[in-house]
C-alpha cells in the first residue's frame, strides 16, 4: 500500500506492521499480555512454608516479605495485605476518609481505585491525566482547585457539592510514575492527604526515590499480571510508624494481643496476606532486580522496531524518572485512533495478547453521576493506548 | 486434696486434672489449639500450580476447588473467595443487606459475623444462645420476635428502632449444627433471609444435610486453623443458580466477559482466591473425610477420659446431628465458672495452648450500642466454654 497521507488519514496497514512488529522483538505467537517469572526460589520457599505447616495468617514469610519490601522501596514500613484493593481501602481510611467525604482519583485507572473510595462511603472525584506521564495532571489540577474549592477551617471544601475533598490518590500508569512534585504541591497547598496507588509501579522511581513512599502512604499489588506475584497480594507502604501499626491493626481485624482473649477494638478487616503468599513474594522479591533488566531490555527492543513505525509511539519513562516497564504500551497518533480496534483484533487474532486502557471511570455506570472536572486528555488517551506483550520472562536473562 | 462440695464450690485442683486428662489423650506437650495437617497432595499441587505459573485469579484449581466444594457438601453451587469475611459480606449483600437494616447474629460468635454486617452498612442485632448446640435459640427468638417486631408491606420491622430486620445469620459453633428447622420457620413466617455462618462447620450435617446449605446461602471458611485451609480463603454455598452467578461477579471486580474491555457494571470487589490457595484447597479437600474421622476419634478419647472429672462435661454433638468436632470444647459447670481463667492458665502454662470462647458481640466497643435481646445464655457460656486442642493430626491415622 502506498503512503497516501499518514499525517492526516489512518494507515490501514498499520495493524499488519504492529503485528510484525511485536514478532520481530518476542518470537512467534502466542505471547500473553503478561505472565508470572519464576526462575528462583519459589517453589523452595513455598515447600518450606507448607512442610512448617504454617501456611495462613501468621509466620516468618509474612514477616521477611514485609522487612524485604520496605528495604527494597526505602519505605520505613511495609504491611503486607491480601491484595491491592484491600491495601487501598486501608490507606483511605487511615488518611482519614469517612462517610461523604470526595477523593480525587484519575479518570484512567483500574477500577480497584475507585471501588476503594465506595468502601469507604466516599465519593470518586475524577481527574485528568496529562500525555507526558499518563497520570493526572498536577497544573490542570492545581487551576481546577483553585476555582472550584475553597479552604474552610483547614479542609478543602467542593463549592459545587459541598463536600469535602479529603484525599488524592493518583497512580503510576502502566509503572510509569506520576508528576509527584506537583500533586505534593496541591496536597500541601490544599490541605488533601496523598496516597499513592502504587499498584503498577514496584521498580518505578521518581527522582531516584521509589514510587509510593511519598504520600502519606502508598500501597502496591502482587496480583498475577504484575511485575511480582504472590498469587493474590498487596502492600501499605508508610514512612510513619504510627500509620504503619494502625495498618496491621485494621487489616489483622483489630484484635488486642493477649494470650487467649479475643478482643477486638474497633472494627477491622480480615486482610492480611497469608504466609504461603508471602513465601511465593519472598522469592520474587529476590528476582525482581534481575525483572527489571528484562523488561528494560524489552522496551529497548520494542522501541528499536517501534521507531521506524508512523503512527504510533512507544510510551517511555517521564523525564528524571526511572519506570518498571510493567506494562509496554503504544500510543496510537491522534489521527490513528480510528486504528485502536483494528490493531487490537489484528494482534489477538495473531496470538498476541494486547488490551486498551480501561474503560474510564466516569464512563462506568457506577460512577456515572460522580464529580469531575474536564477529563479530554484521559479520554484522548484512552482512544488511542494500547498495551502490548510485557512479561518479563521474554527477555528474562 | 479432698473433695469438699464438688457441686458447690470450686474445685481449686480441676485445672490441674484438665491438665492431666488433655496429657493422657494426647500426649506430652506442646499442643497448639489448631494446627493445620498436609498428609496428602498438598505438594504435587502447590507444585503443578506454580509450574503452570496461574497462581492468581484464574485458573484450574479454582475450578476444581469449587466444583469439589460443591459435591462435598452436596450445595448446588460454591464460589471460592479470599476468606470467610469476604464470604459473609457478599452473602448479605446477595440477600439484599443494604444500609441502615438490622442483622440478627448470635452475640456468642466470631467478630467476622458482626463486621461483615457493618461492611453492608447494616446493624447487627445480637440473640441468645443455648446450650445444647451453643448456636443461636429459635424458640427464644421466635418469642422475641413476636414482641419486638411487626410485618410491614412483607418486611419485617423492629419496633423499638423502626429499621427492617433484612437478614438471621446463625452460626455453626466450633462445628456443632444449630437449630436449623427452628430456624428455617423463623425465617419463613418473619420474612427474613436466612444466611449460615458455616465458617466453622465443613463437615458437619443436620438431620444428613451439610450445613451451610439450608439457607439462601451459606458461607465458608479455609483459614490455618480450621478443619481445611487454603492458607486463607473462604465460599459462599447457594443452591440459587442466579445467586452463584452473581457472587461470582461481586467477587471478581464484577468485570463483563471481554476480550479487551475492561468494563464493571457494579461496583464489586477484589475477593478472589487465588489458584494457589485453591491448589492447596484441592488437596486439603481430598483429606477431609479421614480428617472428620480423626476428629471425632480425638472427641471419643477426650470424652473417655472427661467423663471421669466432675465440674465439667466435653461437649458434644447435638441429637440428629453429626459435627465436625473441629475445636473440642470443655464447658465448667456453672459452679466452677470462677475456675475458667485458672484452667486457661494451667493449660497455656503447661503447652497445652486452650482458649475461651470469644468475648461477646455487645461487649466490645463498636457493638456496645447495637440492638440485643437478652443474652443471658450466651453470657453464661462465654464464662464456661474453654477449647482445647483439637488438631485433626492428633489421631490421624
Amino acid at each position: 500500500m502506498t503512503a497516501i497521507n499518514a499525517f492526516e488519514t489512518p494507515m490501514t496497514n498499520l495493524p499488519d506492521q504492529i503485528v510484525d512488529a511485536i514478532r520481530s522483538v518476542i518470537g512467534p505467537s502466542p505471547a500473553v499480555l503478561h505472565e508470572p517469572c519464576f526462575t528462583g526460589n519459589e517453589w523452595i520457599y513455598v515447600k518450606e512454608c507448607l512442610d512448617s505447616t504454617f501456611v495462613s495468617s501468621v509466620g516468618e514469610f509474612v514477616d521477611r516479605f514485609e522487612v524485604d519490601l520496605a528495604r527494597f522501596t526505602g519505605a520505613k514500613h511495609a504491611v503486607a495485605v491480601v491484595n491491592g484493593t484491600a491495601a487501598l481501602h486501608i490507606a483511605l481510611k487511615l488518611a482519614g476518609v469517612t462517610s461523604g467525604d470526595e477523593v480525587l482519583i484519575p479518570a484512567l485507572t483500574f477500577v480497584a481505585t475507585a471501588n476503594a473510595v465506595t468502601y469507604c462511603n466516599a465519593i470518586p472525584h475524577f481527574v485528568d491525566s496529562e500525555d507526558s506521564t499518563l497520570g493526572v495532571d498536577a497544573n490542570k489540577l492545581r487551576d481546577y482547585l483553585v476555582t472550584h474549592t475553597e479552604q474552610r477551617a483547614g479542609q478543602c471544601v467542593n463549592l459545587t457539592s459541598g463536600r469535602v475533598i479529603r484525599a488524592l490518590v493518583p497512580m503510576h500508569t502502566f509503572g510509569h510514575p506520576v508528576d509527584l512534585d506537583g500533586l505534593l504541591a496541591i496536597a500541601h497547598d490544599f490541605n488533601i492527604a496523598l496516597v499513592e496507588d502504587a499498584a503498577e509501579s514496584l521498580g518505578s522511581y521518581y527522582h531516584g526515590q521509589h514510587t509510593g513512599t511519598f504520600g502519606l502512604l502508598g500501597t502496591l499489588s502482587f496480583n498475577g499480571n504484575k511485575t511480582i506475584t504472590t498469587g493474590g497480594g498487596g502492600a501499605i507502604l508508610t514512612n510513619d510508624a504510627e500509620l504503619a501499626r494502625h495498618a496491621k491493626h485494621l487489616t489483622t481485624t483489630a484484635k488486642l494481643p493477649h494470650a487467649w482473649e479475643y478482643c477486638h477494638d474497633e472494627i477491622g478487616y480480615n486482610y492480611r496476606m497469608p504466609n504461603l503468599n508471602a513465601a511465593l513474594g519472598c522469592a520474587q522479591l529476590e528476582q525482581l532486580p534481575a525483572m527489571l533488566v528484562a523488561k528494560r531490555a524489552l522496551f529497548q527492543h520494542y522501541q528499536a522496531v517501534f521507531a521506524s513505525l508512523q503512527g504510533i509511539a512507544l510510551v517511555t519513562e517521564p523525564a528524571q524518572c526511572q519506570s518498571n516497564y510493567w506494562l509496554q504500551t503504544l500510543l496510537l497518533d491522534v489521527e490513528q485512533a480510528s486504528l485502536r480496534d483494528l490493531v487490537l483484533k489484528a494482534t489477538n487474532q495473531s496470538g498476541y495478547m494486547t488490551r486498551p486502557a480501561w474503560m474510564l471511570m466516569h464512563e462506568l455506570e457506577s460512577f456515572r453521576d460522580c464529580p469531575r472536572m474536564d477529563l479530554s486528555v484521559a479520554q484522548s488517551l484512552a482512544e488511542r493506548l494500547i498495551n502490548i506483550p510485557s512479561s518479563s520472562c521474554l527477555y528474562y536473562a
